[in-house]
């Protein structure tokens, strides 16, 4: 699948490097997890991590855009905006959200913690959670660990650490590569991350962290952070729909052997397009790991009048609740498709539409085009193909990514809240 | 379940009286169908039906928002805009929507055929279609039925045109009223419809024919229209969302023992609550006949800043999956309601929120109301309850009609082109 025109980085060569060690990769950066029973104090399983910098760092962070924020969120927006984060704590089990004046209590205890246990400002650190909303932080189980968190931080704890976030994850989701720029020199960048819940991308709790020991201004940071998110998780995480808690930081360090990059230069290029090459690797892996899900598919709307048009149409085609249930069953169902960019708010022309499975063409000017459906069914039992809607109406190009809707996605979300307060009152919890 | 306060009716005293009669149930109208094969030539089950009145009406019609329109909508439209209308000619099995040139041949053929066999004006005939997207209609198996369809028009010919507009729907919809003004003196109201696929309200084709032998003018019954609509069939197919064939036509003959109703007279008011009567009957019974759905549940808003809050937030719950999900699997999750209400683009503050299942709290003020769960889990256990959102920080409300998302449906909607695709193979069609 080739997708040069969907992306603004295919003519800037970044001669990357994929390297092992994810949000450790980048030098001067830390990584340790632990298990506190957070969810369910009788399982052991890693729930509790902490992510540092050796020295001052540069961060940037996008937040969830829904009005019911998380207090860690709450808390983190309040301690990046005035001082400099040396550490990020996490946990899973619990997303601290809908827990309202306790929940900001739990939220600054976590860090609080981590700045005692690091001989830092309670300022330098950022928190982030993820799990079941509306239930209070078992906070007795995690304060008393974090030191104990602090003293395994290790330049090899990265793998702990994506295990450490995963909710309802098959696996960690884990990238990094190695950028030369100049002779003998270079830096790193890499990440990790948690998603799941795919039915509609947006729903689940998307958390990433992101190290990189390149030397870039804040202003810098912030351009290409903006850039990087909205080519690659605002690419399965739809603008306003996003879940209570999620979060996406960056965090820069300086300590690279390469000197600092220079605003307009071909450096700053490159590491925008390093930072969203690590962004768009992990959100695939989000995709393709999405609750019970068969299939990832890439919704391509090219040739639309405006970029907004391209959105929309390509949009409302990835949420299709029909057109995910005819992925599903590897029905190549095309009306569904036209009749979601239909509804789509977008510029069109019905005659002038045509749709492709990974290029083979099913629908021509709105009608069928008549290819034999064994053609067309032959793309859609892969487990990976393309939809492209051709709108012919202009120039404007814009690529989501999806899944199908299966019908095990369903039975897994059917009882979480009844199994968590049903698990919790059986051992006298609550 | 009491809904006063989402109810503009409420006040108005509408004495009516439920009868039986559907679409036929006012004077001068006459309904028949016929089988015709149209999915399948082999299959019998009635798909072609003919509803027309003795007299000319006022008619008035409400059509898709899609920009992806059926050719017999295309059609309508345009027959609707300087004519009475005398009939309305509608076929389930083919939708005739992406059909280009041809469709709408086919379209203008079901009504010529229609207007030939009625001695009247082929603009005087509207047509609807319903079924599979992008495949030509099998014009050849429907225009030269037409006149045997008109030889058996009766006035009890309603219960056969009902389920000739099913598709997957399990029963037909059919509701009328006679509703007494002034010394016995009544007109009457009634109607037929169809709906089904029901996981996202508004993906599924939704046909409504109401006919009424009040006299009104067509100003009138425009502004009822208009009423009435956005009280019920919007309330389940949300505004911009709807299908590519998507029609409600009401048609009046004034062919009641009563006198004409004056614009601004109580009996407009009574004739508008009458055709919201009529229309929210028929709207229920589309949700609750929605495919593969365990639940009906009425989600209210209350007390929203603006009637546009309350109608976002409201949408938002109603169509969000993993709130489907939760009422499949019986679990009071009302953590994935508040989250819903929080990506709305309603103002909200998270900590004025109270969350009620059937009158019972499950959340206050933004946190756990400590209901004991199984009080809650017994509401949701119901095939029937309400949600209620209260956001405290106004007085605009808002309900919406919506229902589970069930692992039937995901079956069921898994591989309806490649079936429909086969079938037709099978027997030599394409």
């Amino acid at each position: 699948m080739n997708n040069e025109e969907f992306d603004p980085c295919h003519s800037i060569k970044v001669p990357f490097k994929v390297i092992e060690g994810g949000v450790t990769a980048a030098r001067g950066f830390k990584a340790a997890a632990i298990s506190c029973g957070i969810k369910n104090p009788d399982v052991t399983r890693l729930d509790l991590m902490m992510i540092t910098s050796d020295v001052p760092t540069v961060t940037d962070a996008a937040f969830t855009t829904n009005k019911v924020r998380a207090a860690c969120v709450r808390v983190s927006q309040l301690h990046i905006k005035d001082s400099d984060t040396r550490a990020i704590i996490a946990n899973s089990g619990n997303a601290n959200a809908c827990t309202g004046l306790q929940g900001i209590h739990d939220a600054k205890a976590m860090c609080k913690a981590t700045a005692e246990s690091l001989g830092v400002r309670m300022r330098q650190v950022l928190v982030c959670s993820t799990g079941i909303i509306g239930m209070n932080m078992p906070i007795q189980r995690i304060t008393p660990r974090v030191r104990e968190l602090a003293d395994i931080l290790s330049p090899i704890g990265n793998d702990d650490a994506a295990r450490a976030i995963m909710t309802s994850d098959t696996k960690p989701k884990i990238y990094a590569i190695e950028v030369p720029i100049g002779k003998g020199q270079s830096f790193r960048v890499g990440g990790i991350a948690k998603g799941a819940g795919m039915i509609c991308p947006n729903m689940a709790t998307m958390l990433s962290f992101i190290t990189t020991d390149a030397k870039v201004s804040k202003d810098e940071l912030k351009r290409a952070m903006r850039f990087a998110v909205d080519q690659s998780f605002n690419r399965i995480t739809i603008d306003g729909d996003t879940s209570t808690n999620d979060t996406v930081i960056v965090m820069t360090n300086g300590q690279a052997n390469a000197p600092a990059i220079k605003k307009g230069s071909p450096e700053a290029e490159i590491f925008r397009c390093a930072l969203q090459k690590v962004m768009m690797e992990l959100a695939k892996m989000i995709v393709s790991d999405g609750e019970r899900v068969t299939k990832f598919v890439e919704i391509r709307v090219r040739n639309a009048r405006t970029q907004s048009d391209a959105k929309k149409a390509a949009e409302a085609v990835a949420k299709s609740l029909l057109v995910k249930c005819s992925f599903n069953g590897s029905d190549p169902n095309w009306g569904r498709i036209i009749h979601a960019v239909g509804y789509s708010g977008a510029r069109i022309r019905e005659e002038m539409i045509d749709i492709y499975f990974s290029g083979i063409q099913a629908c021509k000017g709105g009608l069928t085009a008549k290819t034999p459906v064994a053609d067309l069914e032959k793309v859609v039992k892969e487990p990976r193909f393309s939809v492209t809607i051709d709108l012919n109406l202009g120039s404007a190009n814009h690529i989501v990514y999806t899944t199908d809707l299966s019908e095990a996605y369903v039975d897994f979300n059917s009882s979480e809240y009844s199994a968590a307060v049903h698990a919790k009152r059986q051992k006298g919890l609550v």
